[in-house]
């Protein structure tokens, strides 16, 4: 198990329908009138996407505050990762992390160094230091996924000037940022620098409930966006994404709903969590929660749960993790409730 | 101009809507059936789409009637070149070819060696045999692009034969295949050798006027498709592109209906643009013809059909073409009327 959301594997286990608590989505679905903005949309499936993506550009530039001459747009987060990997020379990935940093640098032949993060997640620098090498790509997700750690601005300053000093690339996953506590806006901080060396990933997938759709974006210099669009695919965006892109950054009401959603339901469901015996949910700025369990196997664990009708995250496939996690969404109120009784009746 | 279909760069200089002639899709549009299909799939954008194409794949079996483990699937035929391109050692285009062939291999740094077809857009297979080495990989078009031609049955089995002797690979990009006179089908051909070393490339975009959804497929050995699995994007397939996917193969009255549409259009068009002083419209077995011009240059001719509300294609990105030729897709019978009207009076 790489990868979360993959219900279809598990439905014949549970007779009834399954609640996914392995991807980690906005649990308020969809910005409300995307549907109709969609429908209108279906006669743009005729023609092939604007090749410059030029409304879309537009429309996050807008949202991102940045430049239109700094926006990348791609099938998904993991698309414009992949394209920033494949001009590397080297990539350095934080473990554990999303398994597609790694993934994508195999699949182009790049070697791959491996730093893991300190017992509480944080970032050693001085360890950084050592291994850095000019023209490297590191890649950070910030939040990290599966831990949900930011790196505080801060650290991020300083590995910024690493980055600098040293030559390498700083690429920023940051497919989670808007479920996070208002701290900083990387997009913002990097501006007066523009965006040397550093490349900033978001995504429609998490926050705006639509990992259907497949719209990444992002922010880099102009220079990286040109070398960049040498590579990318022609009309890699979906007519959909593309026309589902000009709308949603607008809506104003779902972003702030959202994110006062979230952040209640994240201090229920970690208060909750903390009294339950046997697991320690860690620290989370972010929709998903990582959890050691003390008594039992991530297996046993994940069975339980799906024989309660919900699909939770093993964590195994974060090497360093071992066997002794998982990692769950944050959902509805109903459905925290549910995980937290089947977490209770566990004992 | 390295592709059609942009008619958002044309919008300004013409006062009206534009009619598409630089894109070969469809005229009849997309399967009867198809919105409601998409509408109900919406709550699908709020999921992952299944990352085995588990549905999609079957769906696509049955359509090549070929095996579910020999089925690929990616964000457009363009992406699944790209993804046989990566691992390859060295890439063999003949042309003039569609333009990504090339580009996707220099953008994975590969060595590409270009042919050229002969002066009547046939293979000369003694050249091929002097150019190519162990692990190259060849890609052509069938029917090529912008050229419409198909390769005989005859000189295909020679180029396989070929290959197999060197030890190189096949991919035939075959994204026009629907569109052709029922002459052989490849999928069929090469099932009894396991499709060794021979990759066959379709999709979604002409025939079933779905540039938008970016749906490409193809059909590859078992081995080869796990190679892919290993370089293929995750979730690279949106969630509506595979709902239509599971729908739009299984129409079959659509099917006949346009393949007899085409052909009627393309005698059509054919016969009338013989007769035209100054064009040389060049035999085709597919929905688009290429237009030598006598007369003028591409620019010329482009420029005169703009004013008339009409998008051709140029052709001098393609190299070998210089630029006296255009190339035109077969439309609906109102708007090929009105193409014929205007290169009368372009005399």
């Amino acid at each position: 198990m790489d990868h979360g959301g993959d219900l279809l594997s598990y439905e014949r286990y549970f007779d009834g329908e399954l609640i996914d608590f392995s991807s980690n989505i906005n649990p308020l679905g969809t910005p409300e009138g995307l549907a109709e903005v969609l429908i209108k949309g279906f006669e743009s499936l005729e023609s092939y996407p604007d090749i410059h993506y030029r409304k879309l550009k537009s429309s996050i530039s807008e949202y991102l505050n940045c430049k239109v001459e700094n926006v990348i747009v791609g099938n998904g987060a993991v698309e414009i990762i992949n394209n920033f990997i494949i001009p590397a020379e080297r990539v350095i990935v934080m473990t554990p992390a999303f398994s597609e940093y790694k993934k994508r640098a195999i699949a182009h032949d790049k070697e791959v160094v491996e730093i893991s993060y300190r017992k509480d997640f944080s970032i050693d620098i001085n360890e950084l230091t050592l291994v850095l090498e000019k023209d490297d790509l590191l890649i950070l997700g910030n939040p990290n996924n599966p831990t949900g750690l930011r790196i505080e601005k801060k650290i991020l300053l300083e590995i910024y000037k690493l980055i600098i000093n040293i030559g390498a690339y700083l690429l920023l996953d940051e497919a989670f940022y808007e479920f996070c506590p208002p701290d900083y806006d990387s997009i913002e901080i990097f501006k007066e620098y523009d965006y040397k060396n550093i490349g900033i990933i978001r995504a429609a997938t998490k926050f705006f409930a639509l990992p259907g759709i497949r719209l990444g974006y992002g922010c880099a210099s102009k220079s990286k966006v040109l070398g960049l669009s040498k590579i990318e695919l022609p009309w890699s965006v979906n007519a959909l994404a593309d026309i589902a892109g000009q709308y949603i950054f607008k809506d104003n009401s779902y972003i702030s709903k959202s994110k006062d959603y979230i952040e209640n339901e994240r201090n229920y469901l970690i208060t909750e969590l903390s009294d339950i015996q046997g697991i320690t949910p860690y620290i989370t700025h972010t929709n998903y929660i990582l959890i050691k369990l003390h008594n039992w196997d991530e297996e046993c664990v994940f069975k339980f749960f799906l024989e309660n009708g919900i699909v939770i995250r093993k964590c195994s496939s974060f090497v360093e993790l071992g066997n002794n996690h998982v990692r769950i969404a944050i959902k509805d109120r109903l459905s925290n409730l549910q995980l937290i009784n089947i977490f209770k009746i566990l004992n």
